[in-house]
């Protein structure tokens, strides 16, 4: 894929560097773009200049020097303290654009809004992590091969008079886009499209009910008593991996997508439920999941491989900017799951 | 762990040559065990013959056989198939005693009962396999390692007339079940027991209940169309691994357990309703759902291991078949899923 990612010299100043927004200073730094950051923890700020970045305690003055050099924004920290940050950026940086890392869009774009921030916001969701947390988690490369998930609600096209405050503002902010998507390209990440609630419909189904039903399947198991757990083997233990992820983090997760995550499990009751009653009434009822189930794993196969590791195969789509048309290009690669191009 | 595992010159008969029976052949084989079978596929006795083994595709002949030297027959055929072999066995080989391999065991108790031989059977479950079936998929070290559990639903102690015909048949019994366990562990498996009900209902949760929420996850993550499955990572792919399993299999492994299945999967649906109306409600409600799927998956963790592989940490009890008090043993290693040691 030949990109035309812009050539960047404004740096990126990063608001929180625990593992995420600690793991992207190490890539950006690689990458040979100027990175700098705030952490709340003085201690953290020590180790991390230690290990030789640009940190600092003081947030006014960080969002004063990210106002000043037009860098990019990062909001590294979790959901609950993302208010905190907004509010310091309205005050200290009044004209810098900013994106998140948070996994969870809708209420991260409300809680903009709410700011009244939204012209200058983009959000992101890098689909990566380890079950450790922190700056002595972070490393490079955590992002490669990860998709970046990138959000267009407030994208326009441009057009009109390019002299208009309306045209100038949505150049900047297509500028802005581009700065997100460049920098998560610098991670060796792919740039995935979604718009917040498509985003949060998508993640309530494949990353938080995961995790609802591997604690399911946890207690069910473990109902059965020490022999249970004795007979149990590989299907268990797969099934039941993410239950042993803090049960803090599980309920953050949920807890903050709570509507798309309902309508999962309203379906998933609902399935179960149908092959409950298929059992007990001994009809042939358990044969429409075995099946579907086969063959839905079968699409998640043909896109991702079979094992860990294997090449994905995903459709990419190469989208330009503010173009005529280019909506319309972000609708159909956030419908196919489509990793974009910038050209 | 030493063991007085009987010095058995008498052979193994092994009745069905699938990717179990044909293991077990191997193993025993390997073993230094007289050991020969039978297949109904005459393809697959040339192959197998081929490979050095003593089979034939002649039932009443190598029933004839296994009567005539007092084999241990091993029924190695799938459910559907069993009952054809009990008949096959009463008619040719009206004294010897047997086991079977299939993965559930209350519906094979009763079924042998219908055909009056529960007095020379003892019910047996490997629990191992691997996603290929057939000759072809045969292997030595199928069992190293894995669990093999013996049931002793028709166990008694010894006691009264050593001359009684009571006494005589429940010695024969002892003898048989402690033959069944020596060949399991020839092939390195490790000895669990329990009743065929207690079996059943501790497989439903733990075998059973992982496929159909397997696939109860690979149809919401699909519903969430081509976004879902490119946004889909690791909790997805461990959460929906089984749900490849072939449907046909799910079903025969799932139809043959419905009760204990169902009961399973109520608890499952009771669960995640509390959860869903938890989240509905904006309550604390998946705090429970998330606590108690950790500390069930740390109790599984703490017995068989975090990673495939690890060593497990299972309570081993020593058993003395038929001595006075041993079924209370027995029950014992039961409830708390420990491996046996005969002595």
């Amino acid at each position: 894929m030949t990109e035309n990612l812009p050539h960047d010299k404004r740096p990126v100043c990063i608001l929180g560097l625990g593992l995420i927004g600690g793991s992207l200073m190490r890539d950006l730094a690689t990458a040979g773009r100027a990175v700098y950051g705030w952490n709340r923890s003085a201690e953290t700020v020590e180790v991390a200049a230690g290990d030789g970045f640009d940190v600092t305690s003081d947030l006014p003055e960080v969002l004063r020097r990210a106002e000043a050099d037009d860098a990019l924004v990062v909001l590294g920290v979790p959901m609950p303290a993302l208010g905190f940050l907004l509010d310091a950026i309205a005050e200290h940086a009044p004209s810098v654009f900013f994106t998140d890392v948070t996994s969870v869009k809708a209420e991260v774009h409300a809680l903009v809004e709410e700011h009244g921030l939204s012209g200058r916001f983009v959000g992101g969701h890098p689909m990566a992590g380890t079950a450790d947390s922190g700056w002595s988690a972070t490393m490079t490369g955590l992002f490669k091969g990860a998709v970046w998930v990138v959000t267009y609600d407030n994208a326009v096209e441009l057009d009109g008079d390019p002299s208009s405050a309306e045209y100038m503002a949505a150049e900047r902010w297509l500028d802005a886009w581009s700065r997100v998507v460049a920098m998560a390209r610098h991670t060796g990440a792919d740039v995935v499209v979604a718009r917040a609630r498509k985003h949060d419909s998508a993640v309530a189904r494949i990353s938080h009910l995961p995790h609802v039903l591997a604690e399911t399947l946890a207690v069910a198991g473990d109902n059965g008593g020490p022999l249970a757990l004795t007979l149990a083997a590989s299907s268990f233990r797969d099934g039941t991996r993410v239950a042993g992820t803090s049960p803090d983090l599980v309920r953050a997760m949920c807890e903050n997508n709570r509507e798309a995550l309902v309508t999962a499990l309203d379906e998933s009751i609902a399935l179960l439920q149908q092959a409950r009653d298929g059992l007990a009434r001994e009809s042939a009822d358990l044969k429409s999941l075995a099946e579907e189930g086969f063959a839905a794993r079968g699409r998640f196969e043909a896109r991702a491989g079979r094992n860990k590791g294997d090449l994905t195969n995903r459709p990419v789509m190469r989208v330009q900017p503010g173009a005529k048309g280019w909506l319309e290009q972000l609708r159909s690669a956030e419908y196919m799951g489509a990793q974009i191009s910038v050209f």
